[in-house]
């Protein structure tokens, strides 16, 4: 392909932009690839940022100057948000999901592709303006959700084990109480997996009193981490909370397992004035 | 948006089979989102196709007929999988990775989205035709290259648990020896996350008896699954496999603690004569 028409062009930069979220592509990149005037390239940024913008899928943010470019930042408006998540708190509250102990089946839904795109585009959307340098989890459920967040945000992820491996090397350790189970557990980071001074993004699948995400800050102070935000996709009703400011996508109201019913509301994201970057 | 021009349509487009490879969209859809007569999409179409399969990122696949439409097949051509994974190889020499006991750091690679992607198109064109139903791997370090992988063939991915899990339910278990190890493992597999009978591609992170991978292919066996290929990022060499055809990206040669030494190069994909589809 020698010579590069401007719908061409259009497919190529928006597949590019759309792969690689908030990294910044500097314009001339963009003229050498396609043999193209700069200002052709910019009319081209235009439609494609107006196109992503009109369907709610966020939009592009151009800096100038030499060390400018453009860069895609992945977004949700809210509308769509709440449409997903409520189509997501009907799936959960089905009966069949209830499992002995009062627990919900969900890792059937932590392993769908498109679902996953989605709420990492929530996630990107709502700590789009964080400056979020990584994102931390803990495994396994909350890995999947992590990944997702954090493609979209453009930032690696860092996996808090439970235990200690030898294929981690150096770790760092804290002993932690479950708050709902009081039992305790080991949770211990790599050295290398995190860089000092980071602004994290801390992503799980479930809360209860909160224990793990309270483990994990205690973790990443001694990374001198700051944790700039937290969420997980569902949060259930407990009576006393060891972590505050926990951003949930979805609630548990209520299992019972005894009637078999389960309720699953939209979480406290909907409630604030959410508003998207 | 009331008219979409030819250009803002293309960027809707590609982002939409961008984000759903495998998943067929009727042509009607795009009509009807675009008010515009099917032969226009159709032409559309013809770009977007030409641009992803001359810059190697797979291309568009047209079925025609009342259950027709178009469905983007994600791929990437030999030459640049060769690129990355040469990369990658170079990444994993460096000593600074030796482990005590002679294993390789590799979890931060395993947190960074953009690699994440490419591997996954990597695999996704290796097993573009085996009709993948699933991907299946073992918590924890295979998730993300699973996840990856499943994303672009457009499938599901169920996790296998080490040990036990209240929250997945009803399980399989399957008691394994780790080949290197002669550690006896239990692995488990939820029976609500793998439909019966699927054609089932597994992914893991490391290989080297095959021991794990034994195990799985022993669980699917319960699952009436059919193991349609097996492939890991790096396999290190050992006397005795457990497990054959498996496809691997990197290969680890030698690792010598004493001279903080380490050999890591292509994997066996790169042997065979590797066709995209």
């Amino acid at each position: 392909m020698n010579k590069w028409k401007r719908s061409a062009r259009i497919v190529d930069m928006t597949r590019q932009l759309i792969q690689h979220p908030h990294r910044l592509i500097p314009l001339s990149t963009f003229a050498e690839r396609y043999d193209t005037a700069k200002s052709s390239i910019s009319e081209d940024l235009t439609i494609i940022h107006e196109v992503m913008s009109t369907t709610g899928q966020g939009g592009l943010e151009t800096l100038a100057g030499a060390a400018g470019g453009v860069r895609y930042i992945p977004g949700m408006d809210r509308k769509t948000a709440e449409e997903v998540m409520r189509s997501l708190c009907r799936e959960l509250s089905n009966p069949d999901r209830i499992l002995p102990g009062g627990f919900l089946y969900m890792s059937d839904l932590l392993g769908q592709p498109a679902l996953l795109r989605e709420i990492g585009q929530i996630w990107a959307s709502v700590f789009a303006k964080e400056q979020v340098n990584a994102v931390v989890t803990v495994e396994t459920k909350g890995i999947p959700l992590a990944l997702a967040a954090a493609a979209h945000l453009g930032v690696p992820v860092a996996i808090v084990r439970q235990g200690n491996r030898v294929t981690e090397g150096s770790v760092v350790t804290v002993n932690t109480v479950s708050g709902s189970s009081r039992r305790i557990r080991t949770l211990s980071l790599s050295r290398r997996s995190l860089k000092e001074g980071s602004r994290v993004l801390i992503i799980d699948d479930f809360m209860k009193a909160g224990g793990t995400i309270r483990g994990m800050i205690d973790l990443l102070s001694e990374f001198q981490a700051e944790v700039v935000g937290a969420g997980v996709l569902v949060e259930s009703a407990a009576q006393e909370r060891l972590v505050e400011n926990v951003v949930s996508l979805a609630k548990i109201k209520s299992i019972d397992e005894k009637q078999r019913t389960v309720d699953v509301q939209l979480g406290n994201l909907f409630e604030k004035g959410w508003e998207v970057g």
